[in-house]
């Protein structure tokens, strides 16, 4: 059983336990700082398919089924495949479902949708409701970028403030304390993010859209568990970028909390270098879903990290809102875990 | 603590209790043969605001304050939001969240969403990750209808086979042993729906594209409880409509399962009178939910009917695969619940 801690938050006392993780990532996020961390770089981002959306499937079927290999498990010892995507409709993740086979709970919350599959994982597994779950997401830079802003092949000029939606895939095998081969982490806590709106409605410009979002569950959770920032080795958020990851630190100093530059890191800005002209940095929910999967998990298992809260935020973008005139919303969902 | 039954099935053990319920639907749907049961019935459809979709959106906050109103709650008592709708990145339900301040898990499953929402409420609830949940959803004619076909200015032509999206939507209160007021019902089990897609590719006959998805579904929820559909006084699909209807006796016929049609109906089926021009009859997910959270939950508070099977069905449409040609893959999920 579960139990709440404060407004927002959930603390696990059967623990969910990370047992197995996979990540896939596409060609120019192999070429950046990372590309050696990930489980398979991609070639060719087609995938050999006849369109990027097929392609973007292929790859969300593929990090899964890699997953279940690495773990040693089968299709029928999952209980509930959970998770989503950038498409309208989640489009990728039900292509990918019909093949795979598995209950599927298909969630939309843009970038942060990898921690909202596993605060929900979490909860399902502590509570009993499943014994196994596979909790992932992709995103996809052609497919994204049609949807979201404008085709590739019209060559569309960048702001400085805009980010490059990764190519990339990511998906974490949560077990029970019975089904448990080898865990590697147990997740403690969930925090559960409340949609807010800071009035921007410049979807070139995410990073200031979830920024907010990120400082309020940020601090939720701190409130909630007692905590200060410093009892985390890291504090991952999914997708801020640079001009996001600035204002975090302002607003989180703004409320009185400090965190140490250190112990704090983005995944939109540790994916690209600076010279691979992706502007403020990288986004999109196969980005953070990626990096968690990949470097981050790896690094707990070495022991260099031990305690991390991983906290993906979504810009709620849609294009028929924003020709509307409205302003986005943005989320936070963050789970906290220890090295076991 | 939760159990596991057979392969897609979670029975649950502290069984999570309805302890409160409210519906709104739109004039048309008022004009139907329900149209007293529900707590409220639009005079406008823009609900006074400047577009359809800000529209729903009110709609879908209206719908959770009255039910905050009538369960004598308030929105601290709420520990999660969980819900979506049938737009692109699920906005009614974000623009709805950022106005209710509650910690919100957003969902995209078409118009299997309502359940997909009760099955998690009621996952957190049993494993005590949540006391109070909200679980919502709406749809809306015009949002929808411009979104997935076309715009209504155009006004095209419907095949016989179309259904017609309901402008509604619908909430449920879902809460623990220890924080629950005069509950009227418990949900028992749930049965998370695998995709399945048989191969149809016409976004006017999604009946037919349903219908296998809701067999799949409904037998598997019988298998692994060892229960006949006449166990139940009612098994109630979400919008299969009269030609997904017919072909979900038929394909349960097929595989040995003999439905009662008295004990059998169709919230797309029960919403319109056949006189309304609505060709197949309703769809959306404020269809089920609509008639779920008004005119079932009052029979079942009346004693008039005890064990009922709640089954929404989704057909996960999206425009961008129409148009690559792509089949539509459908989902549906199951509650099982019992009057107290």
């Amino acid at each position: 059983m579960a139990k709440r801690v404060g407004a927002d938050t959930i603390e696990f006392t059967n623990a969910p336990l990370i047992c197995a993780w996979s990540s896939t990532v596409g060609p120019k996020e192999g070429e950046g700082p990372l590309g050696n961390a990930f489980d398979c770089v991609l070639d060719d981002d087609m995938l050999g398919e006849k369109s990027h959306e097929l392609g973007e499937a292929r790859m969300f079927i593929n990090t899964v089924e890699r997953l279940l290999h690495k773990a040693g498990k089968k299709q029928n010892d999952i209980d509930m495949l959970i998770g989503g995507d950038l498409l309208n409709q989640i489009m990728v993740t039900h292509f990918a479902a019909r093949e795979l086979d598995m209950p599927l709970l298909g969630l939309y919350g843009a970038c942060s949708t990898i921690t909202e599959a596993l605060a929900i994982g979490s909860c399902m597994v502590d509570g009993g409701s499943a014994r196994n779950v596979i909790c992932a997401t992709s995103s996809h830079f052609g497919t994204a970028e049609r949807q979201y802003r404008a085709p590739l092949e019209m060559g569309g000029q960048r702001p400085p403030s805009a980010q490059w939606t990764v190519t990339g895939s990511g998906a974490t095998l949560l077990c029970g304390e019975y089904s448990a081969a080898n865990p590697v982490a147990r997740i403690t806590h969930a925090t559960i993010g409340r949609v807010t709106d800071y009035g921007i409605s410049d979807s070139g410009n995410m990073g200031a859209v979830m920024a907010p979002a990120a400082a309020k569950t940020l601090i939720a959770h701190l409130k909630d568990t007692g905590r200060s920032p410093a009892y985390y080795d890291l504090i991952l958020t999914g997708d801020l970028a640079s001009i996001g990851h600035a204002l975090f630190h302002e607003l989180l100093h703004e409320a009185g909390f400090h965190l140490d530059e250190t112990k704090s890191a983005d995944c939109g800005l540790l994916m690209f270098d600076k010279e691979q002209g992706v502007d403020a940095g990288g986004s999109g929910c196969g980005c953070g879903a990626a990096i968690f999967n990949g470097p981050i998990l790896e690094k707990i298992k070495r022991g260099e990290l031990k305690k991390v809260a991983f906290m993906a935020t979504g810009a709620l973008l849609s294009s028929i809102s924003t020709l509307q005139g409205e302003t986005i919303p943005a989320v936070a969902h963050l789970i906290a875990l220890e090295r076991i």
